[in-house]
């Protein structure tokens, strides 16, 4: 074994060893320790922000982009919002000691299932360092040890952050390694992670679609899938177009590389002549490329659109892509059949959304159409454990197991049967 | 691709396209097939038995084992057990269209969770035909379309039975795929299979560790780990000794086969000398082999049981061994703290058994041993979806993601959230 794997395996065993204690601390205990995290990330402010300028020189120095850059910086009033959620979990409700099914059965044996942690969760994520704060401190909430590991441009920054939260909870009371950081920046160092199955009970990447996809490919730890969104926006023929029109440029616009973007809207070819134009001019002011089908560049090149600079044609890949980036894909549909079936065919199964004002219709979409979330009459954007009311998120999970759609707390635990006799025995 | 990878790829993808209709079936339709798919049973019985032999006649002709002749014969009574088990499901509520949670939003949206079907479940199992009506079932009253796949020993029973109730579920207005098998006997089949993600929704092994341990390592498809059960009873020193000798009897010696059997016995050394002797010469009587510890060798000599004949000495490898056969391994511990520590550190988190007379000693078990199952005072044979009042059981899960323990109609969902709204955007 490398050296390398033998200190991720290391650190997991640590946590693993960490999880069993950590599962017995009571709501009161592990809030305590919210609290402590919170306050030494504000008192630590200064290390974090030194640390996080040694990454955001070597980040300028390789000529990163400015979007990046701006995900990557850290100043005090970023840290003191990672501090405030910190405190913000310890309102909501302890997701452990849940009773969720009691009973007597036939011979008297008392049955209860009891909400427990999952035990080790690892995130693997890329350049954000809050998500350094946020992972650990909805692991810490749900009883679970923490394995973080954060991408190699904010090395400095996940590394500060994570041992000012790890000394803090230990100091607090909680069993030392209930958060370890994977400090390597070699990517290896996921790939070791994958294969400890027994040690690791769940691996969370958050980040690509290529590091998803090698995740799920790889792992022998259980994955939950997370983020990669091709979202759709679904114009009825019976559609409020002014709220369609509001509906998309939301969806689209609000912000460009998050996973609830519409990546592709889809058309009534009834209303098509009437809705498009205006909505392209919209989209044009914004900047976005479109990407038209036959009719839909037929009514823009009517509209005054110029192809290669307005527009381009679409092809069968822009179906599938998820641009993340101010360009939008449009097919124009013969109703909510085919659209379902272009939504199922191509989605991802995160956010969908018809805008029709006949409810027969959006019912059809809302049961057919397989994700996450279904929207009727309101945007894609919506989709977010803060906006959902879960008051935290870990990730929005794409697959159908275990957790679905933005997940937190309630994501990261799994249950006990626990059985009381009085010297039972099955014939 | 290979022609057999072009099969199972075809199979999967005509299952995936009826899993979309099958989803909108009302349960009053569902269980209309599956009585159905009971009464075809019962008109076949006599072209399965027929099949059956001849799976019967090419095991014996391979001096195949008699245990295993056994669970492989199919007779009348059988047929109507697996037909009997299929009306039983019907009585079971609907797990589909649950709403498990239902709120207004602070814009006016309404946000519903709906339970819905994971989609498409491979089931992948070894001799007992039983299975595939079993897993028949439990997926279409769930909503999800099957895939079986059978071993090779029952390869003409499993293809019988699949017909039959493929084409009653169809003849009752299922649509077509909604239960297909995989009738290849090449081990390939199944590594296709777990190739298949995005196709194939959850992939449930059945079997010997072996074929779990692969399925786990090479799948792309999530899998839910079921049945290894390396389980333990514990005799604390406070124990009533004679139940104690009834439940570790039981555990043990109900059925070897099974994976809720014990396969260690842990006795606290302030009992050993008296809780021993007596249990040993039970356990002798039933022709158990023992895997003794060098305290619990010492007592076994000194009631005159003999080395090599009554008992060997227990290695390393023994904690770990499930032996699914007349033998047992026995160690003695200084206590529950020892004795939590030998489960968690060898046990497949299954089932595990305290016994004790002491409530706080049992607590501290039940809390800290981490398995599916815990009991106290009773013995771990109770581990079994029918047992624990679920109705039915597609396997017993040993990880903790998605389900855990005996699991059945709720383990095969998912959920959907649908929001509603009259236009809203996001800021």
């Amino acid at each position: 074994m490398t050296e390398l794997a033998t200190q991720v395996r290391e650190i997991a065993q640590a946590a693993r060893t960490a999880s069993a204690e950590l599962a017995l601390k009571t709501a009161d205990e592990r809030n305590r320790a919210l609290r402590a995290m919170a306050a030494a990330l504000r008192e630590n402010t200064p290390q974090i922000i030194q640390a996080n300028q040694q990454d955001m020189e070597a980040a300028r120095a390789k000529g990163t982009k400015e979007s990046l850059l701006d995900r990557l910086m850290l100043d005090e009033g970023r840290i003191e919002s990672m501090a405030s959620a910190l405190e913000e979990l310890c309102d909501l409700p302890d997701p452990l000691g849940q009773v969720q099914e009691e009973r007597t059965l036939y011979n008297g044996m008392e049955l209860k299932r009891v909400s427990v942690p999952l035990g080790v969760v690892a995130v693997v994520y890329e350049a954000r360092p809050n998500v350094t704060a946020d992972a650990a401190g909805i692991c810490l909430k749900s009883g679970n040890a923490a394995v973080l590991r954060g991408g190699s441009l904010a090395a400095h920054s996940n590394q500060a952050v994570a041992s000012v939260l790890a000394r803090a909870a230990e100091g607090a009371g909680m069993p030392a390694n209930s958060i370890c950081a994977i400090t390597s920046t070699d990517r290896a160092a996921t790939d070791e992670l994958m294969q400890l199955h027994g040690v690791v009970d769940v691996l969370i990447p958050r980040g690509g679609a290529g590091l998803i996809r090698h995740c799920v490919e790889h792992s022998k730890v259980p994955v939950i899938e997370t983020g990669t969104g091709n979202c759709h926006v679904y114009v009825h023929a019976d559609a409020d177009l002014d709220m369609a029109r509001g509906i998309i440029m939301n969806a689209k616009c609000r912000r460009y590389g998050v996973c609830n973007a519409a990546e592709t809207l889809l058309v009534d070819a009834a209303v098509a002549a009437e809705f498009l134009p205006p909505t392209f001019a919209e989209l044009r002011q914004k900047g976005v490329l479109l990407h038209l089908d036959q009719a839909a560049a037929q009514v823009a090149l009517g509209a005054g659109l110029k192809q290669g600079e307005d527009f381009v044609p679409a092809t069968e890949e822009d179906w599938a892509n998820e641009y993340l980036a101010p360009e939008l894909a449009v097919r124009t549909v013969e109703g909510v059949g085919q659209a379902i079936e272009h939504v199922n065919a191509y989605g991802t199964m995160h956010s969908e959304a018809i805008v029709t004002a006949d409810p027969q219709v959006a019912e059809e979409f809302l049961n057919r159409v397989d994700a996450a979330a279904v929207y009727w009459n309101a945007s894609t954007a919506f989709t977010d454990g803060g906006q959902f009311g879960l008051g935290a998120e870990i990730g929005i999970s794409t697959q159908k197991l275990h957790a679905r759609g933005p997940f937190a707390l309630e994501g990261l635990t799994s249950h006990k049967y626990q059985l009381r006799g009085t010297g039972q025995v099955r014939s």
